[in-house]
């Protein structure tokens, strides 16, 4: 990490930051977002904010001011024109058990990252072993509760696939590891509904609107593994990596993408 | 808190210890066990060890040695001869993403806290709306990942009830917020079986151990909240409260639980 802010104050020794009683620690009771800096500016700041507040809400953390937030982004930016911000916002320090004092005072973590290696290009994927359960009560935040996506990342190192396709445990499609999912059938474009887990990835919600510009019809659906051994093109969307078509999934092959080449195109020049 | 160790070693200051990078905060990935600690000895011990290393080899953590855990009990008895022991082993700081260089040393984090007020007794209890996923990769462990329990705890105040039970998201019974759950009919006791979700508690284990010595009959099998609701005895079991009767639920009532008396006596009898 290149820098670190604990609730606005830059972090002098980044091993030795966090209380030992945090609860973002001890129950995972918090939300986090992973942003783009490019060129001196966080890539749909609103939209992770958004998220955030939502995330908040729902899993009732005081929601950190509009201001704090940004003043939290400005100082990293005067570090950095170029790399990865994650915020972190957990319920605070400090009791054991798992009902909070109603005084605890939120953390906000604020950490900047250098710039990941070029993600973009077409990637091989695979299915998951490692299922994601079903709880539409957590369904769509980016909450701290990941050990699902670790189990399933830990499932391959073969530096060849890009990414891993995760089923629920009834069997729907739900998302990459790391991502969100798409599918083009007879030039219907389709992505899981994530009514019960998954993460609303924001690059997800960036892909539906340019694709409404563009006229793409569009479908927001549960879909099974047959939806996606059948598609006739498939990509992956993340905030950092943007859109990257999927052109192997185990034994099938497919194109590049022809409308994810045309979605990325409208989202640069949307911005 | 009243002490801590990171690692072995005694943390000066308890708001300043945990690195901005630590993956058991940024996604959960880590186990814990809640201890009790009475006369100078922590209770059943070998089984909270067991079950620590059964978690972190299902989350492929390096298991941390049995001498480097019971050095950090040591640490901490000597501070204290009753309270609650807290260790929470979680696979390390560093990095950005779900994947965990190998090469990350293990988090051992030992907290000492005051022995909690007197919890025993019998108590009221309510059923949570929170439901809990069925996942059984994840299901018995007691990993970092709690945001079910930290909801179906807030939601309810008021002093009055002792517990609130959950059901999955299939409405099959599971546990208590922190507890387990045991039922008596017709002079059988159940519990459920835990195998989606819920965590096979340390009291669980030996009141079932207690039964069996004593020659009731036990089962584990999925339970509905109509075998609950039909049950003659109820009581929920915790490491550190022990054996506790429900003795309302809602708007049912029951007597004292015998059984969970019988079963008081035997665990004290059997130490």
């Amino acid at each position: 990490v290149l820098s670190a802010l604990l609730n606005g104050r830059i972090v002098l020794d980044v091993q030795h930051a966090l209380s030992v009683e945090e609860r973002g620690f001890a129950y995972g009771h918090g939300v986090f977002e992973t942003m783009a800096l490019r060129d001196g500016r966080v890539r749909f700041l609103d939209d992770h904010f958004e998220r955030l507040s939502e995330g908040c809400t729902r899993l009732k953390i005081p929601i950190p001011s509009t201001e704090s937030l940004l003043s939290d982004v400005s100082q990293l930016l005067e570090k950095s024109k170029d790399g990865v911000i994650k915020l972190i916002v957990s319920r605070g320090s400090g009791g054991r058990g798992y009902r909070p004092e109603a005084s605890l005072i939120v953390t906000r973590l604020a950490l900047l990252y250098p710039k990941p290696p070029d993600q973009s290009g077409s990637i091989s994927a695979r299915w998951c072993n490692t299922r994601l359960a079903r709880n539409s009560q957590l369904a769509g935040i980016k909450h701290l509760n990941r050990l699902e996506q670790v189990l399933a990342q830990s499932e391959w190192d073969d530096t060849a696939i890009g990414e891993g396709l995760m089923l629920d445990t009834e069997g729907e499609v739900v998302c990459g590891t790391s991502s969100n999912l798409f599918i083009v059938t007879s030039g219907v474009l389709s992505t899981p509904d994530l009514r019960f887990c998954g993460v609303r990835g924001i690059m997800r919600l960036q892909v539906l609107k340019a694709a409404r510009c563009l006229g793409i019809e569009v479908e927001e659906r549960a879909l099974w593994p047959d939806d996606v051994e059948s598609a006739d093109e498939l990509f992956v969307t993340n905030a950092l990596r943007g859109i990257r078509s999927v052109v192997r999934l185990e034994r099938r092959e497919w194109p590049q993408s022809s409308i994810a080449d045309r979605l990325s195109h409208a989202l640069e020049a949307m911005e």
